[in-house]
């Protein structure tokens, strides 16, 4: 039986919005890698965190195809919990020490969006799609090998916010070009009590925490990337000034825990 | 300019997943009330309110067409704002009076998700749809007559969790018929951080504020509602016993404010 | 008892994909005039039509609320019937005679793709709003009245294809304002077999037949309409050089007919 | 530039609802034998066919998560050309000989419609889920060896019409146990000219023709397979009396050809 970890509070906690930690993921990655103008970079930056001026706009958009499960093989639930993701983090300091901050990602599922507030990510749903590769070979999909593209697109409320596309070239030797700034959030709950509207019930700075990080089939290649304009959408604020490599790779992660590092959750009055 | 109110926080407040309050609502209505089992409907009962034994299990299940705006004309931006929703509240007792509590409620919209959980409504993704009236007559549409029918579907990740039909008679002449409990809601927000999994940062007993409240159009008639079994899913546990009458309704109102009446929420351990 | 008129061919044809004529029809629509260019428009006519050069480029955007039924109640299962349609027509001749012809259609339904293959229409999925007004007043929705306003976005493959917006200044007392063309398509149904792909089993210029055509409620004043680029998208081609009226009304009719006026459907090798 | 060789027929063919074959197709499969009563796969075959005696009510159902490409590397746009499909294939007879007969198809995709209709498959818009498998190792994917458990669902119009559950043994060393019948389709396209709805256009028993078949980590096991009943659905009518053998393979291949049979197809009166 499943604990009610977030609502509804349900008499057996099945119908709650998704189970409880410990979370599991297994997913395609497609990453870009890209540099922004700096000044749109600390424009999404919250109060706690610092331009990180050496990144010179450095940020990363990530496509990808999620698997999740809890405790009770919801990953046989593919309708309910099968999902697709689109985000970019952004170069930042934290008290002089490099990170990565999340402004913007879009999923389209709701267990996601309920997952991810609760970690600080400030989801809304949108529709992710990437190129998939499959065992069996032919014209109609890319190979992990020198010369495979991999396309993929985001959309939310039926305008498209993102386009990239990553054409591998070589196997990753080295994991670390991928990255190792940890990931912030900003986690945020806010009162609708008249005048409280100001006073949110939780809003931390907030450090991810991932254990049984496992990368697999790692490659690298050119990675190209648009984000184009909306209507009342700023996304393409960050559009890129330059693209750098795309990655294409496996990865699976478990979420057990949170930490966080600045605290402005305010009591109600 | 919009401020951020929710997430994420952005440089305009454009990409907030919703405005910020004041919010304003309008939409058409199908309403049925049942009984469920007494037994069902205490299940599903957070701790701070008592089962209402008079009420032999009477409940309502709303399907809604609503139109949302806040002060920047997102009327005008239908794909983003305009929303479907289902949801069923069950009678109850708080400090011996009557109130309705909202167990289940699905919507097709992420704003709307996010305004429902700071109001406490425990909402989760779903498709909704009833039957509409327009103004050119014809076998496609039935009218506001008596004889006119109206029916209604939700379902959730691809399974249908409702079907109601609404048989119009008469013109409601007094809208007491309508019920006059007040709404109350679990507000809910988890803690992620190891060892915290049970102390939610928020979990409050909240009373809905709904100001401007117009009703136009209503008429009463037969009520049919059934409430399928499905995997994973326990509002099938509400199944109607019986039902009661339907309505059909227009319905306006603003929301700026919201009571809490009990305030579980836990301080960081 | 329905009959198979589409696929699938089922034992009871409740699993066809649409009934059998006659078709019903309900729906709110908004209409925008504008002019693209001329020789934009003449690039989507087939053979069988000509430029009709003293219309200089002149379109009409449709977005559509529709509601359908067939003969056994399928209004009552608004999530299988009802839909939203997004659609262009321009001018043309036909034999010297002034016709619209539809080079581009959106809806949300596939009972809908389907009837409207068989009379001609190319319709492809899309997603398409617009903006309701409700009984009830309120913020959250325009009257049709003098300075309401109306918008709507119709959105493929998650690439928003048009955005229009109405703002009312009259009631229309002379319906001929709203044209009077006849609207022709071409019904068109390929080949697979090898060597046979250019010679389509049904390839016919058609006129469409509506009956008991009823207008309710027609407004009209300024109409605004744009047809974003998007990628593998031609649509944008079409895009207003100006925009003229725009009209909000209701509309329902029955559909039972089909007329051919040219047919190049080829006999199979 | 593609040709047109669906709707709509514009200037580029960008904007057709599919491109013309050759087509390309690679998936991921789970498929699950099943006997159903034999007067149920009686019921939805064409007059053309008999029923297959001996095979006492055989069929199978296929889950399928796809990527397509024509000839100008669509595979990169997979908002647009990847989808997800569910289908039924029933033994039969044609002259005698054992073919397999698909009387239900779904897909979430309409360019995977237009091509399946000219093929003759009967497709509707459904959604349709699997469990995936991923190169990083983990809780939250199964693993394609002994013990691997995937599961899949597919739904219309918020209507769940079949659950299934594939769990691997072993590695399928004689690819004879996939089967070998040829599948057969009605393709059918019909008038809508008063007096002529009983005349088809197009109505045809075809034979499907793939090309370059190539089948990769093919593995058998348990299959489990319910087909719900839903209303005004007939799916359920071939509810599993038994299941049998579980599959999950890769599958890869091309169609650029049809097989007429016989042709019923009805010159116009």
């Amino acid at each position: 039986m499943k604990k009610n970890y977030f609502s509804p509070l349900t008499p057996r906690g099945l119908s709650n919005i998704s189970p409880p930690p410990p979370w599991h993921y297994a997913g395609d990655f497609l990453v870009i890698d890209f540099w922004a103008k700096p000044e749109a970079v600390k424009s999404v930056l919250p109060a706690e965190l610092q331009a990180d001026d050496k990144a010179d706009g450095h940020a990363q958009a990530y496509f990808i195809d999620w698997q999740f499960t809890g405790e009770h093989d919801e990953f046989l639930d593919p309708a309910r919990y099968q999902y697709r993701e689109f985000f970019i983090l952004v170069d930042a300091l934290f008290d002089a020490k490099p990170v990565a901050f999340c402004p913007y990602i879009f999923v389209d599922n709701d267990a996601a969006v309920a997952r991810g507030w609760v970690q600080g990510f400030p989801k809304r749903l949108g529709q992710v799609s990437q190129t998939r590769t499959f065992a069996a070979p032919g014209a109609a999909c890319p190979k992990i090998a020198a010369g495979g593209r991999f396309g993929a697109t985001a959309s939310t409320c039926g305008q498209r916010i993102a386009r990239g596309t990553v054409t591998l070239e070589k196997a990753v030797s080295d994991l670390a070009v991928l990255g190792s700034r940890p990931t912030l959030n900003m986690r945020h709950f806010p009162r609708l009590a008249a005048g409280q509207w100001e006073r949110p019930a939780v809003h931390e700075l907030v450090e991810s925490i991932m254990d049984n990080f496992k990368i697999a089939d790692a490659w690298m290649g050119k990675g190209e990337l648009t984000l184009p304009e909306c209507e009342n959408e700023e996304l393409s604020e960050l559009a890129p000034v330059r693209c750098g490599s795309g990655y294409r790779m496996s990865v699976s992660y478990d979420v057990t825990d949170l930490k966080t590092l600045v605290d402005h959750s305010a009591a109600a009055k």
